[in-house]
């Protein structure tokens, strides 16, 4: 027996998100029954975190053990033949027997892609926010600093969970301009359920005027969801790297 | 009785191309469906041409003629209301009547984009040629010029089609450095079928060695498909700008 470490990107358009779910086509079903032809039995492969329906992940990392004998070095290029192309293994290594890539994850960065032009675009309308506002990015850039460092991000987590610990540490909240997009890039310990969605929902209301950055901090403060904005659509998310 | 002129994009993905087919999804039956409930009548749609499985457009034309009573300046905002996220009424005009947009166009722009790195890419399987060759552009470049001008472009027409009149013009053919891609932008009066993925076809074996520049010129002088490269895939394709 052997672990392994992938990582994998894929386009979440047609799936409904990581995890297997009766009657609809997820990544993990399709990994592990890809995977199981070339590992020659059948496989159960943990991810870092399960992505919801239409998120895409650039660099979600998964891990699996199996007694099957392809050479490691094989695994990237066997993978594209049983897998479709809307899902890629970037890489593979092997990891310490035990080795969980969700229990192990110290750590994961998200970016978040929103077009503010708000014309129809049939080529990002499943790879960003097409949300046809004028956002002030300097507001929104003075409201993501509150939420470095360790706070209780109730106010951000998924309307009716309840986590039994509401506390997660942010490194990194950072808006740019890349081309005609606004982009924020998020790293920290780990993310409530819906927690990014619920910030960048939030954070638009700062960069269109419905609130002051004052107004962000005092809802991170609250720790009560429901005075958050409304969560952020699905399609510009993307998980870009997870940290062991 | 009004007659239209409706400029359109598609992301050509999970389409069976243009033109109606029983039992297949095709661009034209959603656009005549949806317009139809903005128009009060069924409505009989035309093309500039059409366009294959899977290829894009970002700048079709579209004509037809109704009685419906819809403001003209309404038409786009009321299209996106009936139309899927991946097809865009990018601008509506009205046209003299008996316009028509396949007949009366006088010329098109296709441009066609590859992807060298030949890793696999889920974010863009669907949108470029993902080829993993090394490429030289200055000798794509070289053979692309024999192109420009009117000559008998039988050797690029689709294989077992024998259209009437095999000449075409064409008036601009560049090969450019995009980013990490290479986009073939090619412009003229009219197109064979399948004549600009022939042509990307055996321009790309120039650009890895397997012909010379020379070569390609005698295989436009042949008019032979049969001496022709492969065709290039639908994915790497888009109608970008139909002249009238």
């Amino acid at each position: 027996m052997r672990t392994f470490k992938l990582a994998i990107a894929y386009d979440g358009t047609r799936y409904h998100g990581w995890q297997r779910q009766k009657g609809q086509t997820t990544v993990q079903e399709v990994m592990e029954e890809g995977l199981a032809k070339i590992f020659g039995e059948p496989l159960s492969i943990t991810a870092s975190g399960r992505t919801d329906a239409g998120v895409h992940a650039l660099g979600q990392v998964v891990s699996f053990s199996s007694g099957g004998r392809i050479p490691l070095q094989n695994i990237v290029a066997a993978a594209r033949g049983v897998l479709p192309d809307d899902i890629a293994v970037l890489s593979a290594h092997l990891a310490p027997e035990g080795f969980n890539a969700r229990f192990d994850a110290l750590g994961k960065r998200y970016i978040y892609r929103i077009v503010q032009s708000g014309k129809q675009d049939p080529f990002r309308v499943n790879y960003t926010w097409l949300l046809g506002e004028k956002l002030d990015i300097a507001k929104m850039q003075s409201a993501a600093q509150y939420i470095i460092g360790t706070h209780d991000f109730s106010s951000f987590q998924a309307s009716g969970s309840t986590p039994t610990q509401p506390e997660r540490t942010v490194s990194e909240a950072l808006w740019e301009h890349v081309e005609d997009e606004l982009v924020f890039s998020v790293a920290g310990n780990g993310f409530l359920y819906h927690m990014v969605r619920n910030l960048v929902g939030s954070l638009v209301e700062v960069g269109n005027g419905q609130r002051s950055p004052e107004d962000f901090c005092e809802l991170l403060a609250a720790r009560d969801r429901r005075l958050a904005g409304k969560t952020a659509p699905a399609a510009g998310l993307y998980l870009k790297e997870v940290y062991y």
